[in-house]
């Protein structure tokens, strides 16, 4: 009988530390006595829209490609994205002295483009409606030998995302549950490898919107199950199935999914900037709209939650939370 | 020949701070690679909007408050506002203990009353066409012998909001300039005290909006000039003719004031909200719209800003930010 060795360790995730030590930044925790007695539990917020580029992301893209061969890192670092991975991957690159080249769609937004190319990057774009994205990077990542940075299917990208868990104990001493959104895995992965290595008795429990419940029917199922491309408003985890690595570890570590609708993460990001005075973008919302709305069910008396991003613009937000 | 002595030092901020420990929060100072690379300086921004009713008006209404007389404080206290003052002589109120009574115009925003409702206070209701509110205040404190806490002109009032200052320099060390919105004038005397005291060398820069440039003007002319009521999206700095007090505080202390417009502000609100990630109300907004303008001059190498406050409804926000 043999067993397989886990996909990432705690280790992994220290090593990821000592590597974003004064790169990535040590976001805050929040805490809040509206919060608190709203919810009959202690909150601490580790709010990771307050990282650099606005989200989580930089951690785990930065670790990754810190720890590229120097002549691969000399050729240069690919990405496919048209969110907070694009721009994570472009200053993870400038970062470490290199270039990034990053495929997005044609039709990607003008404020995603100008970030990303603000921090360096050169831009690639493709039809979304005829050419796949995966395969538009991998050839030019090939051609140009350039190392692929995937948005989470790595070790290293888990390990480096779990780091802001690992903080959050590190300031918050013992918590008795983590609430983290859950999109391709790899933050709630990283996380609660961090979390179980350190105190195995805190509950890990991911939060995805309904219509994006793949992790949630897949865990049920005990296998990796497709469900069609999610409509919501939480579109970094609009995703239609988890990744098997990401997957690997979270079968193993997550104790529960909970579920969200678009209602009750519009109602959070409201709570977010009116109560708390933050701006978090819908994904980043999903775990806080799980505490507000009683969907994470009977909460523990110290509870931390992974804010894991900030990037929406005035305009969208006016859309989503501006009216009555 | 006689010296008037100074309405407050230092040694009232100090003795302000000290009974603050423990009740108001110590807020964050932020600090944004994007925003010093775009005004050329480092920016340290002392965030009053992550302070408990979410301003910084609860430093002045808890000191002022906490210094009444046993049983004045148990006979009750009161104030007449609509904005963040009701608020922060409710909670001041429920802290030590003892009742408030809010005077608010009849038509006040229902969200308004219910925050101050929800500290606990009574809300007194005035016909703001028709009737005088100091005048309603007053008769309403003699009749019920109750405190009045004014909003800035108060020595007391006064040095609890300099203790923002106070906390900022201890964190930062030292600045060569300090942004501050100039509304009653109670924020700025407070913060300028603090800070010349103990590094007489920074210079002390208010920032107004430029429909209710009262302070600039009576600056000018040596004397309080009265202007007509401003219209301006900066409703905390909408005032016609600064305090007496403050003003006698604000004349030796302060060396310039800056002036914005509404545009400049709501870019401001924008760039706090899309890079900084934090919610900020328009007067709160003003100092960092003087920096983005360039209304605020060439800049030294290190400046403060007190970012004052966050209270604004995501409708409100949308009004004024979610355009394009």
């Amino acid at each position: 009988m043999t067993t397989t060795p886990p996909t990432i360790t705690l280790d992994d995730v220290r090593d990821a530390a000592a590597r974003l030590k004064g790169v990535a930044h040590r976001t805050p925790v929040l805490r809040s006595r509206t919060l608190d007695a709203l919810v009959g539990a202690e909150v601490l917020l580790k709010c990771e829209n307050f990282q650099r580029v606005g989200a989580f992301k930089f951690r785990g893209a930065y670790n990754a490609a810190s720890r590229l061969a120097p002549e691969q890192l000399a050729r240069g670092i690919a990405a496919y994205s048209s969110g907070n991975h694009a721009q994570a991957v472009a200053l993870a690159a400038r970062e470490l002295g290199t270039t990034a080249v990053i495929v997005m769609p044609e039709d990607a937004p003008g404020s995603k483009r100008a970030a990303t190319e603000g921090y360096g990057a050169e831009i690639v774009t493709y039809d979304r409606y005829t050419e796949d994205r995966v395969a538009v990077a991998e050839a030019l990542a090939a051609d140009r030998g350039l190392a692929l940075i995937p948005p989470y299917e790595h070790p290293h990208v888990m390990a480096g995302q779990g780091t802001a868990a690992l903080e959050l104990l590190e300031e918050a001493g013992e918590l008795d549950a983590l609430l983290v959104p859950v999109g391709g895995g790899g933050l709630i992965a990283g996380s609660a490898t961090a979390v179980k290595g350190l105190r195995p008795g805190t509950r890990i429990v991911g939060v995805e919107p309904e219509a994006g419940d793949d992790t949630k029917r897949s865990l049920e199922a005990g296998r990796r199950v497709e469900i069609p491309v999610p409509r919501t408003i939480a579109d970094g985890q609009a995703l239609h199935t988890p990744g098997e690595l990401t997957f690997s570890v979270n079968r193993r570590l997550v104790d529960d999914i909970a579920l969200v609708c678009d209602d009750e993460i519009r109602a959070a990001m409201r709570f977010a900037f009116e109560r708390l005075k933050i701006v978090v973008e819908p994904s980043g919302a999903t775990p806080l709209a799980a505490l507000l709305s009683g969907r994470a069910g009977a909460l523990p008396r110290r509870v931390g939650v992974i804010v894991s991003g900030g990037n929406i613009d005035t305009g969208r937000f006016a859309e989503l939370c501006g009216g009555v």
